[in-house]
């Protein structure tokens, strides 16, 4: 009994011991293809160069759809097919122009108009300015401060915190809720401070919400620079009374049609089970969204190219999703969840990479505790990749809705200090891109898909 | 006895808590003064846009020594001094120019001269080229097929290499000893492959040594682009005659005077043992050098900024030293290992940053095992700053000839995927400098100081 027990235990081992060995055997061929044989670099290339911004129910949009399918096609999938979903369509019309009125001085500032806002009327909107830094110290003014008024919502992220997401967090109810905030407190209109560490001259635009305010009281709402933010600061101190002039005439129009675009191979052993690994192909309409989220979208391409390069076959089903209208609306993360939904699908994972093009460093990860340490487990696979950083945290916007009883979502985590110099503004061009830092965050994917294909996910509690 | 046993492991432990808790704020107060209340990236813009370029013996060089040293003067050191050190004078002369010459059609290519070569005559060398990948292959070839050419050294770095720095062991004799090497077999000159993971229209230059070979034996040598490398070895292909013509003027001067700086705080309890941190204060002449090694300047003069925030008094004395002629010669790095000798100092630690103001991600050490443990068992305090790799390597060339009998070397780590797309190029400047990506290092920087002074190193076996 003893000596079976020890043969056994015996056994169990080698069959680890082989398992991790042939771990670090695909592993190697894996980033070896990464980063010697991708194609996503030359795919973002064109995703950012000739096809350009993405904003949900433009040209640019449509065109990626196209691109990307066409792509796809050679990659060797068993079909690939798109997704109808309903978009909205937001334009911002021509070029937002700001001045600081300082007695007779005009200054000018460089602002945008945030996603979703109103124009201001055609001629523009003058008010004086009242600085905020939270929706609480506004709502202790009193609506007799702010009445009138353009509230200007300064809290700057906060430099001292490591991860720019944490940072990110902590500011963004300024530009997502700060109109409707301040709208029920009579404002005329809002400028907010750009979500960014870096001090420069870009504003960063972003998705923001009226929320349930009747339309009759929707005000225009644009960012501005951060430099621009300092000033406008700045001047208030020695003149409280300048006057602040701004103009946009971007404008919601109906919703359009517009598509999610699928790769999908079955799975060898388990067809049934898939998993999903994707980006979203929309982008804001400032720059050519290279970082936000072209990378992401070629990345998630490059999975499929790159389990070609080495002959892996998934046993699972495999689905390679580019998503639409991540930015302004998620209706396609929300359409791909319905018709998953209809169609009675089994997903047991979903990878997004939606955090730049960076140096991959790990990945967030929305399991229980049994998933959770079941793939931290494989630190040790991925160490010598560099990828140490394996925590709990927000895997994806466009995953986000999806569900399943044994669903475990995960999120590229690359390096994020440059995420915010970029997000959302018009420098997020193809030049910031690293190639190197591209194809090794679609390695890592490839990495983490073969490993849940190769070992499954836990089955969790209901 | 068992009661009293009880207490002493409480009390130890409650110890070794209380340490833990103190170094987790410490970080934390170190992290906070790097991200919110640092001055190296105004000093790096100064440096990089205002001094310019600092090869040895220019002009750039020598106010680069006097504008750190005023610096450093501001930031309350025991004292701030310049070590006189000779320093060779290499000159590039006026641009470099080359055409490949594929029968009537003349095609230009981007070459710049290597550090320390002679010049071609004065109106330019043309020759036949012949492309090797190693100096076994040019071997092989033999004296005849060499002989009044140009070898072509066209081994690119290796792309598969997880880790930049591996790409660039593997290649770098080409560039170092490729024109000693060509020379024995009769080569008029050489060509390389510049050292850059990317394709693109940058020559790298760096230094190149002649070794022992007699002077009327010198050959000049150049690096080319990698795409002009590229373009040179496809035209090869379809042309094996085809000629290559390069022209540079670069001349070898006498030695002059230069400096290392030094601000110097003594120890509050060790005087007597010293830790050095620091950085090389030229550069390559063809751009700023605000990666190589710029950053590792300003980061160090940090360290002493933070210190200065945070009121951290250090227990060892601690030196700051921006070194002079780390590129070509490594003069300074020598002269402060001569004086320490002379003085008979105690070396105890020795910090270098040279491997660009990127991300950092952990250190080089070099030192026994007892060291390593020691040092790498600090993982978890630095872990919240995304602080995870602990390797054993090579700490750094400045702090290279340091010895000491309780000493121990460490090189700051960053993240090294762009580095090479910089290093000695005509694009290493500031804007390619991340703010915070630099701050972060010199955070790293301070904390590691403050462990090192709190707790020591292991005297190790001599």
């Amino acid at each position: 009994m003893k000596k079976n027990l020890l043969l056994s235990l015996l056994f169990i081992n080698s069959v680890a011991v082989f398992a991790q060995t042939k771990d670090e055997q695909v592993f190697k061929e894996i980033y070896k293809s990464a980063l010697t044989n991708s194609k996503c670099y030359s795919w973002l290339d064109h995703l950012s160069n000739e096809v350009g911004s993405r904003l949900s129910g433009s040209v640019g949009a449509e065109k990626a759809v196209q691109y990307t399918k066409q792509q796809m096609e050679t990659l060797g999938f068993d079909k690939v097919y798109l997704q109808e979903v309903m978009v909205p369509k937001w334009v911002r019309g021509e070029k937002e122009t700001a001045y600081i009125q300082d007695n007779s001085t005009k200054i000018k500032v460089p602002i945008c108009a945030l996603g979703g806002s109103i124009a201001t009327p055609k001629n523009g909107l003058t008010a004086e300015v009242i600085e905020v830094h939270s929706f609480e110290e506004m709502k202790a003014l009193g609506v007799d401060k702010i009445k009138g008024k353009i509230v200007f919502y300064n809290r700057p992220m906060d430099n001292a915190e490591i991860e720019s997401f944490d940072a990110y967090s902590g500011a963004n109810e300024q530009r997502y809720a700060g109109a409707k905030e301040a709208s029920k407190m009579g404002a005329v209109a809002t400028i907010v401070r750009s979500l960014s560490l870096r001090l420069d001259d870009f504003p960063h635009t972003g998705s923001q919400s009226y929320g349930d305010i009747p339309k009759a009281q929707y005000i225009p709402t644009a960012a501005i620079s951060t430099n621009g933010a300092e000033l406008l600061s700045k001047t208030l101190k020695s003149n409280p009374k300048l006057k602040f002039y701004f103009k946009q005439s971007c404008k919601q129009f109906e919703d359009v049609l517009s598509y999610n675009v699928v790769g999908e191979i079955k799975g060898s052993e388990h067809p049934e089970n898939i998993m999903v690994v994707g980006g979203h192909l929309d982008s804001w309409d400032l720059a050519d969204g290279s970082h936000d989220d072209g990378a992401g979208v070629v990345q998630s391409m490059e999975v499929m190219n790159i389990f070609n390069t080495i002959k892996y076959k998934p046993k699972n089903t495999l689905r390679v999703v580019l998503f639409m209208n991540e930015e302004n609306g998620l209706r396609g993360g929300s359409k791909y969840e319905e018709l998953s939904l209809a169609n009675k699908e089994n997903h047991i994972f979903a990878l997004e990479s939606d955090a730049g093009g960076f140096t991959p460093r790990g990945f967030f990860l929305e399991c229980d505790d049994a998933n959770f340490t079941k793939i931290a487990g494989w630190k040790n696979v991925f160490e010598p990749y560099l990828i140490h950083s394996f925590v709990k945290g927000h895997a994806g916007s466009d995953i986000g809705p999806l569900t399943g009883q044994t669903l475990v979502k995960a999120g590229l985590k690359p390096d994020s200090q440059r995420y915010f110099d970029y997000h959302h503004a018009a420098n997020d061009k193809f030049d910031a891109i690293d190639k190197r830092e591209l194809e090794l965050g679609a390695g890592t994917m490839a990495a983490l898909l073969y490993m849940i294909d190769q070992n499954g996910v836990v089955k969790q509690n209901p």
